[in-house]
């Protein structure tokens, strides 16, 4: 039984700080935020989460296995190396956007976003290392079959992307609307599903439903664990099951 | 009457490299892949350029202001510094999706993207100083008109993203194949768009098609420059009119 | 009684690498070393040890607080991100010196550290959870009084780095033979030293030995802890207390 | 003739906000210290400049070949993405120490290190392009002989660290007294000096001056050129021939 922990992290008042006192240059944006975001996946991957850039302000991780005071500590460090703070949010669910709703409401009842007043909140429950138990997470690791072939070699490099992003948003919406389920792009042809307990004919049917809707064509490894990196990296193992067998779905 | 350059970078070898001889840890390859792409920022956008992270492996970049020699160095230093290599296709266009076919295709044209065998290849013609003028970019900057409002501070933070990505999807979608436009989430609600030369009317319609596509509602602030910098910042002075006057199109 | 668990990093074939086939553009190696370093310290600081960039090419680290696991795990993210490999040698002693003389041995005896078949030793033996106090390590926080009034803001900077050097290496030399403590420069006028169970009578000591060998002044504030973080904290909270008394010794 | 461009860049306000409310993490300062240095490496290095980490809070460059606006981009940059800023001076002397004299003077002339309202301070002239000549600069990258073998394969590694520290501050002296030069260890055993027009003599006489007071042996290649790059990746090539032919200095 899934017992999925979802961190929220959102920088503090970053709308109003990216155009005071004038716009700030562009570049420089995209870099502070992949460097943030970097910085989240060393810390959180080295204690086997795994964290998405999702929206870069706002970014979703998987945090079984960190405490609060983990999550203390990389809000500290930040606030001490970035010109920009973090507050985060943490909960558990049944599923994996129950407790995304959650940790994102522990935030917003702190205040807006671009609250110029709330700075560094830091809510929530993780869950004891006496009840983590090797169920905890399940993930599962898609990709779209011979993308290099269909795609990369053949279409424009935008094109190419469009048929990727299509196949993520289909996907993306049929997972959080038929199993509460978050997905997340990283990148090439790859998006990896954070879900409850989910079967084959689930997996199957979620493919079936992405090929019939946009005509991309994928093939997903799945893995449980006590943490993401445990679950994530079986996922992995079980796409190459995929790549090596001509599958469509392997556990 | 835009004359956009565009530089695709695309990793050599990246798929296999990423299983051998294992899977590698997903942070660590997430790490790799944000901090490759803020370094590409740093280097084009000093140059007054923009890179946008596109598929991490494969990045689109408006490179107008950047020679070969500043191309070769790039390609240089990654190599140095990072356990992968690149390869560089380089060309302009009428449209900008066209720029971008033809330099898809130089790189193609050496090899597969997972041809072990091609490494750091570097195709392709840039624009002379003498033959730049301040028509060649356009950028248009659209948002989510209170995105904040609307999503951040309402709902759980993957249904606000899931928003997000429909409001991009459906215009990225429209502007290629209305206008051969390129666009790019680049974080928070926001999308930068390469166009070509367009009108209000354009924008207009853009807007229209994705309110009544998803019922997202945009705004968008458009430049023009002879970099992506000089276009993209004062698209964004721009959008700053549309915040305060509460206009849906501003040039 | 003190019991520094310390650990060596060598990147492995180092010499060689950066001249193969070519020799390399410094400015990239300087990058990479100094990002190499700054990762090794969000490691290693956010479990409450210290690293210090010594020569960049070689660096020690005070690892209190690190299991085998921890150092296997960076040695593993360095591996998957850069293009060069670590090897790790650690051990414990009754003096820092004696501690990093062990790791060295256990490095040097797996072979040359431009041996080219020699790559990501990992050798030693970290101390058990079970086995920590909090007089573990001990760690003193030098700085040279009014610096900013003495030289920076009245001599050219290479020659106010003149003489933070020479003040430097005079204590290094002194610390080094008189108790077997390992002293690193950490920016500024700042210097940190790794130390056994000394007393307020060896650091006035050390204070007058360099003033009279270079006319360099400092002042030390010393903390004691189960970690590095632990013992430098306190340390440096002790050395503000020598500028609020104007005291040269603090504990 | 030598030419040197020096341009001095210094943290503002840095000793009062490393501790302003509390002593921030160690470990957070050394890797804001670093990755600032290696950002700063991969702007002046891609304008083939070189800077030097010195002090951390205060850094020297060889900036032949960067303009006003070069530094004042670099200074914004910087300003977007840290949580401090910088202020730079720059000169060109017919000594680097004159240079960098000068150069530290306009910093020091616009307030103290420490003062809390001076920021971002921007001063002094650079080379126009067409003074620009071949001789401009003048680099030396002295290496010990063997360091592997002698120091780092036998004795513990802060002990090889003293005898490299030793030959550092020994020949850092002497390149200053004696020729108003400006000397940078670089890591491993390589220290890079910026000179004037040096000749032959005034080589071999430091290479002695520093075995006979340190018992420390090295080489040196030196190289010249219209920038830090040109001359020493050129300095870096003639050390090349040093290894290659026992040679002590090579041109």
């Amino acid at each position: 039984m899934t017992n999925t922990q979802v961190t929220l992290f959102q920088i503090d008042n970053y709308g109003p700080w990216t155009v005071t006192p004038e716009p700030r240059r562009e570049a420089d944006l995209q870099t502070l935020q992949s460097r943030l975001y970097a910085d989240l996946s060393q810390f959180i991957g080295a204690r086997d989460g795994y964290v998405f850039f999702t929206r870069f302000d706002n970014m979703i991780a998987v945090t079984n296995g960190l405490d609060r005071e983990d999550h203390a500590l990389i809000q500290e460090s930040v606030g001490n190396r970035y010109p920009v703070t973090l507050s985060l949010g943490v909960a558990t669910g049944t599923t994996p956007v129950q407790a995304l709703s959650d940790a994102t409401s522990l935030i917003q009842n702190a205040g807006s976003a671009q609250d110029e007043h709330r700075r560094e909140i830091l809510e929530g429950r993780t869950i004891d290392d006496a009840h983590r138990t090797d169920g905890d997470v399940q993930i599962a690791h898609f990709d779209v079959i011979d993308a290099t072939g269909q795609y990369t070699d053949e279409l424009n490099a935008f094109d190419s992307f469009i048929e990727i992003e299509q196949g993520y948003a289909a996907l993306m919406r049929h997972m959080r609307r038929a199993h509460g389920s978050l997905s997340f792009f990283v990148g090439g042809d790859n998006v990896i599903v954070v879900c409850p307990d989910l079967e084959r004919a689930d997996y199957l049917e979620a493919i079936e439903h992405v090929e019939s809707a946009v005509d991309v064509t994928m093939q997903v490894g799945v893995g449980t664990g006590a943490s993401a990196h445990d679950a994530g990296y079986a996922a992995k193992h079980a796409l190459e099951h995929c790549r090596a067998n001509g599958t469509r779905v392997e556990f």
